[in-house]
């Protein structure tokens, strides 16, 4: 039989039903009436997450397209920045800014703790940055950064100081986020998240300086010319991916069905029951449990243990997907989504298929504890 | 009861059931293997289209994406170009180039009749230029480009002259393409053309001097340096939007089934059937015969006639949905969309409603020649 495919990589996430009905919905003229209410709500949806009082502006593209639109409308060839890099996603912004001709500073902080404010305010201090980038959720690593914290280190520098870009893709709607409280000048974010569609959009949120930065600088750029953005709200320039608009659209209003502030504790509860069932296997959690990741989880595989046989067994013999290492860390890490269309029963899928391809592949400690101290975890809830 | 929409804008076009059912797949690991194989059938399949011998690069984005992909590839700040402008998409061209700081002459052809292979010939001849650039089917008139003769003038000046880069976003897949042949150097296209899926992917075919042009030039970019993507091939470098890559797989085995040669020859005879009908109610196509485009027609407004009352008419009152004219032309041009999931009888569901819109607007001449003389077009094909 067909067997049901549990996919829990950090993005993609599983599809809802009514995020799935949408996609097959008949093509519409993207420039009816009916396009753009659906833009309009995508738009308001997209800024309520982020925590912005201004309407979000939509790109067909990847995450990483809607970085480099983040950088190309915030510097301007020979600007210094500062890229705070913890993880792969860090250095995607650094690898951007120098393509694109910044003077690009990196400042590596420990991906096990995430960035540190005060460390960021010394660094930025008169030191003439252009802007300062960072990640909300490091996706490489499961790292929650305190983009509250570096908010305000960044503002310290006053109103001429750096602009603060935020990489939000792979946190976004699944932790708070509140750029006009925080006083972030731009966020990105992606569809294929906590947003619980398919890949292919993105959204950008810009606060006043951010506007006024796109608004100001003078950088060679088209597709990605956010002026035209702002200005089309809330229709696009470009054809954009209706199908997948309107995905975004249905999984907005399952999202604000739930509640907001529900969705987040949900994203807690889940990652409080994937961390404690990994502890009770005898394994550790990559990172510190003050900034613990709300969407995924990223495991130590323990020596002596062959991570990616585990999860080629976990993925062809159970039917349960979960993500390995990138980069460096191929082999080395296990990355378990736990975001976007994701509920408790669903991590003890998880767990459960985690175990016995644990014990396939010769680990002894532990067996049925995982699911057990998830359970826990889960009947302990508020 | 809801009305069954006919969608025959010049693209997004409808979608075949083959093709919406793919859209409503569950999700899959985009670096899987049953991805990576979706994508190896996309490039070739894709490849095909445009008559080349290579895989052809997939993005992420609209058309417009993939046109900014292809100049930021193949010029570079300060360079000079030509660019062949005959309708709102060779213009497209000029605002890309000149955005990203080349150095931008345009020639302008009547809109009528297409551009002129010799007047590009003697317009290049040792002017320096770096690349030209053209449109295959210009959507915006309903023109069919001489993209053969435009690359015999091209190559005229030799290996060290100009590259030829092409638009073929609005033809590609409806009519005959030989990058290989030709001798194009770049072809960019879209999803929600030709090819019957919704917008949101954009491909690229390089051919020779093209892809050593990509690989040599020294410019600015990040999520469009299609190095990247030809060294990826066949996968994606950035998280691809899934569902529409396994639409557009969907499409192609479609169009490979009833046979290219076939797909061509239904296009052509669907653009008779429309001009064939527009004449007999004594209206006039917007361009020539011998240029006319198989995939979209435009035909001329009469004085005395509100177009877009015409056009309202038709879509809330009958179902059917045609486009208008783009900036200038706006009022002044219908433009019937005839490509991709488009059929004689679709052609006869079009006509009849435009007919009867025409005579609730007042207009008195040849009621009923419409349908008939489109009925006879198909009658008599061979």
């Amino acid at each position: 039989m067909e067997k049901p495919l549990q996919l829990r990589i950090p993005g993609p996430v599983p599809l809802p039903p009514a995020v799935m009905r949408e996609l097959m919905r008949p093509a519409i003229n993207h420039r009816g009436p009916e396009a753009k209410a659906v833009n309009q709500r995508v738009a308001e949806g997209v800024a309520r997450l982020f925590g912005s009082s201004q309407p979000a502006v939509l790109l067909t593209s990847s995450g990483t397209g809607a970085m480099e639109a983040a950088v190309i409308n915030t510097v301007a060839p020979g600007d210094k920045v500062l890229v705070l890099v913890g993880g792969r996603f860090g250095e995607r912004w650094a690898q951007i800014a120098s393509a694109l001709g910044a003077d690009v500073d990196e400042l590596r902080y420990d991906f096990r703790i995430g960035a540190n404010p005060d460390e960021v305010a010394d660094r930025i201090r008169g030191a003439g940055y252009r802007a300062v980038f960072a990640t909300h959720n490091e996706s490489s690593t499961g790292v929650l950064n305190n983009i509250a914290g570096l908010a305000e280190a960044v503002r310290s520098e006053g109103d001429d100081g750096p602009l603060l870009v935020v990489d939000a893709i792979s946190g976004l709607g699944g932790a708070p986020f509140r750029l006009d409280e925080w006083g972030v000048d731009v966020a990105v974010t992606g569809s294929q998240k906590c947003l619980m569609s398919p890949p292919g959009l993105a959204f950008i949120a810009l606060g006043p300086r951010g506007l006024q930065r796109v608004e100001s600088i003078d950088t060679p750029r088209y597709y990605f010319d956010l002026r035209k953005y702002v200005r089309r709200l809330p229709e696009t320039p470009y054809t954009p991916a209706m199908p997948l608009l309107r995905a975004v659209d249905a999984a907005l209003g399952l999202i604000f069905e739930e509640g907001l502030e529900n969705v987040y504790d949900r994203h807690r509860l889940l990652r409080d029951m994937v961390r404690a069932g990994v502890r009770a296997l005898g394994l550790s959690p990559w990172t510190e449990d003050r900034v613990a990741s709300p969407t995924l989880t990223a495991v130590e595989v323990p020596e002596g243990i062959d991570g990616e046989a585990v999860r080629a067994v976990m993925r062809d013999e159970y039917g349960v997907e979960i993500g390995g290492g990138q980069g460096d860390l191929k082999g080395r890490l296990w990355r378990i989504g736990h975001m976007g269309y994701a509920f408790p029963p669903d991590v003890m899928a998880v767990l459960g298929a985690f175990e016995k391809a644990l014990a396939k592949a010769g680990w002894k400690e532990g067996m049925g504890r995982a699911v057990a101290a998830a359970q826990e975890v889960w009947v302990n809830w508020a």
